[in-house]
């Protein structure tokens, strides 16, 4: 006769391998494996309320190995989480609640997406900054609002991942003892055994890196993986990392084989594992009654921590008024009515200004309207990228209420942990970098966009116009290739009145948004002569309109080419052509207003000549074919930033030139 | 008086700084520091040959911290590599053969492009294992005629990157004792001392990944420096790191300061340093008589290295003279004279066949082909991707010449090692995952495109078509992102018979390809009905024709969409709608015809519909404005392939809608 937890423990494992049955597709493996220290995180350790799943200081989880996903969702299942029986045989169909791997707003209590290996495990650790951050600017000595652990089940494959060796090396520098994490140590990978590939000593790295590493020899054995959870909660200095042995298709025919991952088991396969652990092989997607009641009873008890939680609020209210109120504000996510105030007007006067410069001071004036909320760091560029909120402080281990994120060169780190921090709540997060290297955070970006967080993305240097660094540091299919990743916001502004509503646009809309920022200084466009404030809002607007009604030609640019256009546009005035300018900072944002209005900006029987100094590709839906494109297909130069853009063809100049023979072509 | 070392390492020093200070950018702190050990590596240490830069036996050199290139580039001015004074005047200016970052192909003596961080450690990672690969193929022992260590100077942003992890752990489990790395132990980047960001153990972090690490407390001290790397050369079973204290900016104003990154010291504080290094202030890019005559003698004694070498391979050739034929051809890269007989044709009775698994085969017939030449792996998905080399035995420390890696969960690893082995020469690797999972590659994918290595990726499970495991795992942006890369050719075959001429394209084009192939099966395109076989080198062909003169439309498609739009032809010829079918397997490819060649293909007068199961953003310079595309911009959906495929828009059904409807709008 096995006992309650036994039992309980093997629930979850049947009804994974259930669901992986029944989809004829999944990894059965895992679940088997990991079950028990899954069980002993939801069961004995997390603070968690099904019935609350929102509540603000919750212990967060992350399934890093998501490939495991049955496994999270059997778990949300008997814990009440609102996935039914019928959810769980529904495993991996269109428009179910339960696809392949977690899908973060499909499910309820799935706090991450994951399956792209190393970025759970990357987010758990922005949940642990935005943690301490939240925790440092609003907890007292007697009202630790704020104050929960992060934790996460990892696998060989998130270890392997460069992402996560960069968030674990941040992570222990910023010595985050809530983070706790459960590595699923299973010897067992695709190709074969982890020997092959994967031999390096983890507990040696790990500790390297400042961690807190333990080893549970049995991964079936629920106290001895209890009693370690319990440990590492008590080391506040260091994260922890729990390193568990586990039997990846623990007690079936293929367990300690690679065939346990990706494929059902089968049906001889689910019928001899059944048997192995006296389960009985007539029934599936099977819950005995008093598991059924244990979970319940788990779950119940959940309502008491959240109870106690809104007891602590209601007095930290009674004392600290305004700054519970600042809590409950970043809580929501609510802006603060008038932030927009903040968002600074450059007049006509300003002297010509970097992008990125502008965005510093646009980004520390919205900090003073943001109190609390905006924070975030560099990956090591912060002086370049001009990101640093001046007077909020280092974030580090001090408890103090500090909004500078050093990241470290880890941009992929950065943008997963911004990720983390997003989804956490109760921040405002940001990373930055130059852009050719946002190519070192696409798989992060690609998780913001499926995901729809609230991360913002700064990437200076955004051209050649970079100059001396030459090809290997200047973008050139950066724009195209982050506006082909559906759900994210790219902008690019054309001068310092762009670069604020381009903040104004960031802070507003909830997803993801990447800023494009020149490392170039760029004349600042007089408000009271162009409609930049309102136009920039639009995604694209009319900028300068050609004198004559309607113009021979539309010049169409974005960032640093908008003012070439403009000079273009004299230029071509002069010799009796009139154009017009349209200056277009973010597809995207363009792409949703009305076709009315996109097509007064871009009328389809007026040539049209688009100038960006990245590549052509995806510009021609715009200019159509009859239209032509200024733009680079082919990697830039060193050379001081002036003489790359006139050798490669961004110049007055050659714009004219160019305007001149579509013009001609079409008569 | 300085002894003679002291001033070839100051001449070193000033040659740098001096270049920076003229250009008015770059950096001259890291050269300051780093001068000493580089000055013994190319001094004492390295076998190498200016007067024979590509002798294949050299030893390699990365300087990983590439944007210390002015430090390289006073070394191959005074060893004599061609570069000249001149040269190094012009630093960093339009067509110089000093970029700001050393660039492979450019600069002689430049082993490796390098100034994205990680990606000169991955390399060099990459190097070994193609000395180690050839090596095990061709060495006897007594003529050990690929023998040669790989060295890298990498500094502290390299080891912070994911990349180098991933690497580091890779050449680790390898154990690829002739790797010996120097890291440039300074102690400060860019945002502050490191100890900002980077606070673990990096000795220890590297004892767990089975390296042999040492100490160099003085990074002056040339005798301390030269006999750490001695000691490392002894170490046959362990990658070396020889962490060397040093100082950012020595002995300038600016030493071990933040600020000797990435500016010029300015004239006072060149001077200033000058005084200290007692070094002539009123001259600069100065190289003293005695300085000039050590380099030389260096240099010359370089040829004996080559000679000595050179008689090996003359004695080799006697005793083996058809493994020395065998290993001049794997030298030159020159492909063997019949190899394409190799490559199968699929004939039509041929079952249907993913492409991946056609690929596989391809791969297995052209290995026999090419004898110790083909090599690579996957990241820990060979059975899916299916790149195994069946009989080519485990890449691992025993000698026997075994052609498949084991990368593990290290796809950037993968691909910047993938670099590395092309640029050794000697190989031809490749590197294999899922397509979703190119992003975590795509700073190595952009290097390949623009170093033009002979580096083959190998994309399967290409589209939604791969189903279950959901949004996570379907690539949408994928394609279209990669063929933003300049310089990077992308080859989506249709069927199995595409596959093996995409294949044909990837073994003789030269620069890098990737593959996309299908997770589910795809019919057989009949060679004897179909012109695939020479139309898919054109990159793009017609595939099968209208029955009447002119089609009524055309419809391009790529990959598993070909199959598709035949089905939609022959149902728009039912119902009377005559349409041509192009299959366009490679963008790129298909840019390089003929003017002529393009039209006859894709004639601008008849209405274009596109169909890919991916975003559309390019699309439009082929169908124009008055085509349409059935693409994806927005992510997939965890479902069975088909059920994916179909929901999405994917059926011959809403081809022939589409096509109607085009047709409608046209009229």
């Amino acid at each position: 006769m096995k006992n309650i937890d036994e039992l309980c423990v093997n629930t979850l494992r049947f009804l994974a391998v259930d669901a992986v049955e029944k989809a004829g597709s999944g990894h059965p493996g895992m679940p088997l494996g990991a079950a028990p220290m899954a069980y002993v995180l939801w069961d004995r350790v997390m603070r968690h309320n099904p019935a609350g799943p929102d509540w603000f200081n919750r212990d967060r989880f992350i399934l890093s190995a998501g490939h495991g996903s049955a496994l999270l969702y059997a778990i949300l299942h008997v814990y009440g989480y609102g996935l039914t029986l019928e959810d769980l045989k529904q495993f991996r169909q269109w428009g179910s609640k339960t696809p392949g791997h977690p899908e973060y707003g499909r499910t309820v209590g799935v706090e991450a997406t994951t399956g792209p290996l190393g970025q759970g495990f990357g987010m758990g650790v922005g949940m642990a900054i935005a943690e301490r951050f939240i925790g440092n600017c609003f907890n007292t000595d007697k009202h630790p609002v704020m104050d929960h652990y992060t934790y996460a089940i990892v696998s060989d494959g998130d270890l392997m991942e460069g992402v996560a060796s960069e968030a674990a090396s941040l992570a222990g520098t910023l010595k985050l003892g809530k983070l706790i994490y459960l590595y699923d140590d299973n010897h067992i990978s695709i190709e074969g055994g982890t020997d092959i590939a994967f031999t390096e000593n983890v507990r040696a790295r790990f500790v390297a890196y400042g961690w807190h590493v333990q080893h549970v020899s049995d991964g079936n054995s629920l106290d001895e993986i209890e009693s370690a959870v319990k440990k590492a909660q008590k080391v506040e200095d260091k994260p922890s990392l729990i390193i568990v042995r586990t039997h990846i298709g623990y007690a079936s025919p293929k367990q300690d084989s690679p065939s346990a991952h990706g494929e059902p088991l089968g049906k001889e396969g689910v019928t001899a594992t059944k048997k192995a652990l006296d389960w009985p092989i007539d029934k599936s997607f099977y819950v005995p009654d008093n598991c059924a009641a244990h979970f319940k009873e788990t779950a119940s008890s959940g309502a008491g921590f959240e109870d106690e939680w809104n007891r602590l609020f209601e007095s930290y209210k009674n004392v600290y008024p305004d700054l519970a109120e600042d809590f409950e504000h970043v809580q929501s996510g609510a802006l603060p009515d008038g932030w927009e105030k903040n968002v600074p007007v450059f007049s006509g006067d300003f002297a010509p200004i970097a992008t990125r410069t502008a965005s510093g001071k646009v980004m520390n004036s919205l900090a003073t309207a943001l109190p609390h909320f905006l924070m975030g760091g560099s990956g090591d560029l912060a002086p370049s990228t001009k990101t640093i909120l001046i007077g909020y402080g280092d974030f580090g281990f001090e408890k103090a209420c500090a909004h500078n994120l050093h990241f470290g060169v880890r941009e992929h780190a950065m943008a997963a942990a911004v990720n983390g921090i997003a989804l956490h709540g109760g921040a405002l997060p940001y990373g930055a970098t130059f852009l050719v290297f946002s190519d070192y955070m696409r798989p992060a970006l690609r998780l913001a966009a499926l995901m729809q967080t609230h991360s913002i993305f700064i990437f200076t240097h955004d051209s050649i116009g970079l100059g001396e660094d030459g090809p290997t540091h200047q973008p050139v299919e950066h724009l195209m290739s982050l506006r082909a990743i559906p759900g994210l916001t790219v902008i690019r502004p054309a001068d310092a009145n762009e670069t604020a509503v381009a903040w104004k646009i960031a802070v507003s809309r909830g997803g993801p948004v990447c800023l494009a920022l020149s490392r170039q200084k760029l004349a600042v466009l007089d408000p009271s002569v162009f409609p930049v404030l309102k136009g920039c809002l639009r995604g694209a607007y009319i900028l300068a309109d050609s004198k004559s009604d309607v113009p021979e030609i539309v010049l169409i640019a974005t960032g640093s080419e908008v003012g070439l256009a403009l000079k273009a546009q004299t230029e071509l005035e002069s010799r009796g052509v009139s154009a017009r300018v349209v200056s277009m900072p973010s597809w995207e944002v363009f792409e949703e207003q009305t076709g009315k209005y996109k097509n007064s900006v871009l009328p389809t029987d007026v040539p049209m000549l688009a100038i960006e100094a990245g590549s052509t590709l995806g510009w021609w839906k715009y200019v159509g074919s009859d239209g032509a494109v200024i733009g680079l297909d082919r990697f830039g130069a060193s050379a001081p930033g002036k003489v790359a853009l006139e050798k490669l063809g961004f110049t007055v100049e050659n714009v004219v030139k160019q305007a001149l023979k579509l013009l001609e072509d079409r008569r």
